[in-house]
Formats: C-alpha cells, structure tokens, sequence
C-alpha cells in the first residue's frame, strides 16, 4: 500500500535476500527502513515493536530463523526458543517457528537449511498477502450488503491496527476497508486510539490518511457513546490468536467494544488468517497466553513536539502502572470470523466447515 | 485532604472573601494555586478545566456569580448565562446557578445582592463537603460487606477523578476509599487513566498517592480484562447528571467499564451526590447532554519531559478526531447510586424513596 503516493510492504528483501523492515515505532511522524542482518536483531525488532500484527512478526520470525541459521552458531532449538519467547500472544509466531523448525528437522546439510529456511519465510510472506486478500473480499461482501441498505457512509470502528502494516499487505481487518474504498463505496473509519501504544492514532490513522481512506480518531472510550447514537455500522478488529471455538485473542480493549456493539445491535467480525487460529485450544480467557508489558508504556506517552519525537510523564512518576497487552472476547459476542477461506460463525462447527482438515 | 502532608480543600477563601482555586491542569507535576478575581476567569477556570467534576464547577460557579455581581456591569442574566454556557453536561452548575439567581431575583440592592450571593457560595461549598461525607459513609458500608466476605485487599475500580479535587472535599466516588483506608481495611484501587484528559492517571493517581492509598493506574482499555479474571471486586464512579430513572450522565468510557461490570456480575455503583440528580429527565441516553471538546485534545497530550510541561502529537497532524466529553450508562447496568441520604437502586422509584420531595 501507499505512503506518500509510493508502494510498500511491511518487510522485503533487496538484492541478494537481504531483508528489511519499517521500523514503525516512530510513525507517522518519521519513516524509517531498518537492514535485519542477524537473530538478535529480528527479535529485537518484534520484542521491542519495530514490527508488529501477528501476520507480520510470524514473517519476521520467519526470517530471523533463516538469519539465524546464517549465524552459525545456534542449535535450530535455540533459534526457535529466542524467537518465541519474544512476544507470547500471537499464536502465529509460534506457528512460522514450528513449521520451519519442523522442516529442518533431518536436514543436515548447512547450505541446504539455508534455503529452505528462505524458501519457508518467502512462503510465508507471499501467503499472508494472499491471505489478506481473500479476507479483503470476503469482508467487501459484509460491507457492500450494509452499502444496499443505507445512504451515506457506512461507518465501521476498528481497535488497534489490523492495516497493512500489520500484516505484509493489505491487513486483515482493514483489508475489506481498502477493497471497499477502491470500489467506490462511500465509508468511513473510527479509528481506535489504542492506548497504551496508540497503533490506531498512529498506524492506522496513518495508512488510511495516506490511501486517503475517510477516518476520525477517538479515544478508547468512545466507541460505547457512538453505539448508542446509531453512529457505527459495524465493528471489524484483527486477532493475535482464535482460538477453535471462535474466543478471540486481540488488542487490550476489544473485549468492551464487544460488549458494547453486543449491546447495540451492530455486527462485530474478526478478520483471522488461518494462521491466527489455535486449533489446539478451545477456552480463550482460560488459555490465550496474555503478554504483560512495561508499565512505563502507560505511565510515558510518546508522540512529536517542536519537530523531535520525545516521551512525556502522564502522571505521578510513583504511582505503579499495568500494562496487558491483550484481552479475550469470548465467542458468543462475535458476529462472524473472516477467514481467507470465507466467514465463519464463531464456533467449532462453523470453523471446522471451513477447516475441515483440523477436524 | 493531603497534599504533601498539608491538608487542602479545592476551593477555599482567603482574608475578606477572596476565592482561590488549585489550577488542576498542571497536577501531577506542577501544583498551582490561582486566584479568582471576576466572572471572565472563574467561567474561563470551568472552561477550560483549571477546576473540573461536577460538583467543584457547581460550586465554583456559584463563586463566580458572587465575583460577577461584583463588578457591576451585567445584568443578572448575563452572568446565569455566561457560567452555563461555559460546559453543559453537569447539572451541579446549572443548578448551583439557577438557586442563585433565584434568590437574587427580588432583591435591587447591591450590597445585599453581592451578600446574598456569597452566603449561597459559601452554602453550595459547605453542603457539598456535608454530602461527600456522607456518601462516604454510605460507600463505606460497601466496602465493609465485600471486606467481611474476602481475604485479602478488596480491589476497586474507578473511572475518571471523582475525588476530593472533584468537589471540595473527599470526593464522591472515592469518598468510601478514603474513608474505608483510614478505618484500615486493606484495598487496592484500579484506576483508569481516562483518556483523553487523564483525569485518572493525572489526577486520581495524585490524590490517592498523597493520602498513601495503593493503586494502579491502568489504560481505560485494560478493566474488561481484569474483571474477566476476577480482579476487579467493585466499580465506583462519579456523575455529571443522573436521570430520576437512574441512567447515569459521566465521564466518557463509563458506559464500558458498566457493561463489563454487567457481563462479569461485578458490582457497578455510582456516587452521586443530589446536586448530580436531574430530576426534569428521565431517558439519559436521549436527553443529557453530551458535551463535545476540541479536538486538539485527542491528538496532543500534554505530560512531564524534561521537568517541563509539554504537549506531543501523537497523530498524523492532517487525521480528524473526535472528542466527546461523557457518556450514559443506563439504568439497567448500574447496581447502585449512593446519595448523602443512602444508597439507592438505579430506578424512579428507589431514588424517589429517597427523594420524596421530587415525586
């Protein structure tokens, strides 16, 4: 997608398989490409939060496994553990570590591990953008069905950043938005601030200003009072793992917008890449892995003044701070799940009939 | 209540009925006191949240009537109308306002205008330090019961600042943790941050900090999450207009923290003094009036860098926001509403119990 009217991807390799990412942490105010040349480097950028979106640091797992390797100094198990152990909730991290990991199992050959390693994280890269766009036109049909049925923009709030610098392009939960947007359709975006680490105010405000996407930002605590006043249409938000029975694993904050759209009648979907579903669990609240994170996140806020970006004290430097990362909506507050393999219902039999193979 | 160990109320006299005020917007970091002198900076002291809460801008207004009578250039319906317009959610000012100029209407001299003003001034401050008290004793009753059934520190949840700098003294909300924690009984309060003006993170953090009550300050996203997990034993908040019904007029993003008090059957109680209660409205969501704010506030957010005060950008510059000051929280989620006279259910009838002067 765009920034400043040129394309990008979330993570590319130039000449010979050299990668490189944007370093998004200093957005929208400052662009800035970032080389990743070794395994310290890849899980730095995704525990640190250069990257993030669970498609996106599932591909630069993947790619720090194949970086790793290169290295020449690690056991596959310790590439593995490292990668893993940087940020615990997306479910499709673990995924990417696991496959490659299981790939290179009884290959012994140096030279041979190293391509398949590229060829597993090329692989993934090129089926998260092919992912991102079946959702994208699985949720346009979502979209385009409330289009028929009102004059005027169709109003759609989003938690956090599921946009294309979540994922490798597209984006999960805005991906529908994107498609939607080029065919005409007259929308506009609530854009989540998403505190403590603002991804809407920042990332995703940002994407669609540049695709010049309509769009308001609002506090977390808004999207309750806009329910009520009839001004959302429906509520699309990502998911870091989903678990079979369709419990939703996102962004601190998407449990109350559930309940809120829940409590209003408007639709609540999930945009879940096959490889965001943890089919190995059932209850979400009870065994989603959530990630607790620097309190001083939430007690320092960053943002640009006078043209240099800085961090400013929100409050009483001793008062102790929290900061999970994530939450879980349990299943029977989610409309549909959009998958790339089309929408489900959030439960087993809905999932399984898209997903025979897990059965 | 303490600051630095020095007790504080947040309006006060000095020598021959001069009005000072905390300048609240600098709390944390910076305390400042601030004279009142004239109309113009006590309605631009409520406008612009040098004082904020319900009932510290009732009173406060009702000071800057006395200070506009003073300067004997306005009619008293310019000066009714000058403190009204300055924020309109709240219904403590408009009724703080209207006594007066009540009281004012049949009275042509000067001197017995400014007399009669002043005393009403001095009555607003003195019965809402009477009810805050009150309501303490009533909240603390609460606290005691939970306290009586559980081990360990009972944990409560707060939205927003509905503490002793949120009235004159004590609080609302906050009243029966201040008064519980001198009693000894052990408690931990979650304290929302509250975006987009920190009230919670800024100004709660501070109060219950200096009185050395234990808390957290969390981001306004995190409450559904903790209350999922049982961490949350009982929510408190404050009000700026609560219907005769029940539904419940407050800060943004209450209306959230209510629903997930609901669906994890947590105690969801409001503390509203009866200057808070409209009785001329029944339905909140359709009839309180919601107060909309610059939208500058969203974007920048002012904090402490450097032992200065700053404001960063943490948008893209060009995005919109949106910047709705309160929401309702309707009946139905509301367990109780604790008044200077008892606790009281969120319905017509309950409160009318208490109330019998208004059936």
């Amino acid at each position: 997608m765009k920034i400043k009217g040129k394309l990008y991807q979330s993570i590319w390799e130039e000449n010979n398989a050299e990668i490189f990412i944007i370093d998004q942490r200093f957005l929208p105010h400052i662009f800035v490409r970032e080389q990743l040349t070794n395994l310290e480097q890849a899980c730095n950028a995704i525990q640190e939060m250069h990257v993030r979106g669970a498609p996106l640091i599932g591909v630069t797992a993947a790619y720090g496994f194949y970086l790793g390797l290169l290295e020449d100094q690690y056991e596959l198990e310790e590439i593995a553990e490292s990668l893993k152990a940087t940020r615990p909730t997306a479910v499709d991290l673990q995924w990417a570590v696991d496959q490659i990991q299981l790939q290179l199992k009884n290959i012994d050959h140096k030279d041979e591990r190293h391509k398949i390693a590229l060829q597993q994280a090329r692989k993934f890269r090129e089926a998260s953008i092919k992912s991102c766009y079946s959702i994208g036109t699985h949720g346009l049909s979502l979209i385009e069905k409330l289009a028929a049925k009102k004059k005027g923009p169709i109003n759609i709030l989003t938690h956090c950043n599921a946009g294309w610098l979540a994922t490798v392009d597209y984006g999960t939960a805005i991906a529908p938005i994107y498609l939607a947007h080029k065919k005409g359709i007259e929308l506009h975006v609530w854009v989540d601030e998403t505190r403590p680490r603002n991804q809407g105010a920042r990332i995703t405000a940002f994407e669609l200003l540049e695709e010049g996407v309509p769009h308001t930002i609002i506090p977390d605590n808004t999207g309750g009072h806009l329910m009520q006043h009839g001004k959302v249409d429906m509520v699309i938000v990502g998911t870091d793992r989903t678990t079979r029975c369709g419990d939703v694993g996102n962004k601190i904050g998407t449990y109350l917008k559930a309940l809120a759209a829940h409590d209003n009648d408007i639709p609540f979907y999930v945009a879940a890449p096959s490889s965001s579903i943890d089919w190995d669990i059932r209850n979400g609240v009870k065994e989603i892995p959530i990630e607790e994170r620097d309190p001083n996140e939430v007690k320092w806020i960053q943002g640009l003044e006078n043209g240099e970006i800085k961090k400013v004290l929100i409050s009483p430097l001793a008062s102790p701070a929290l900061n999970f990362g994530f939450d879980v909506t349990p299943a029977k507050y989610v409309t549909g799940i959009i998958t790339e393999r089309g929408i489900a219902e959030a439960n087993e039999t809905s999932l399984l009939n898209l997903y025979p193979e897990y059965k």
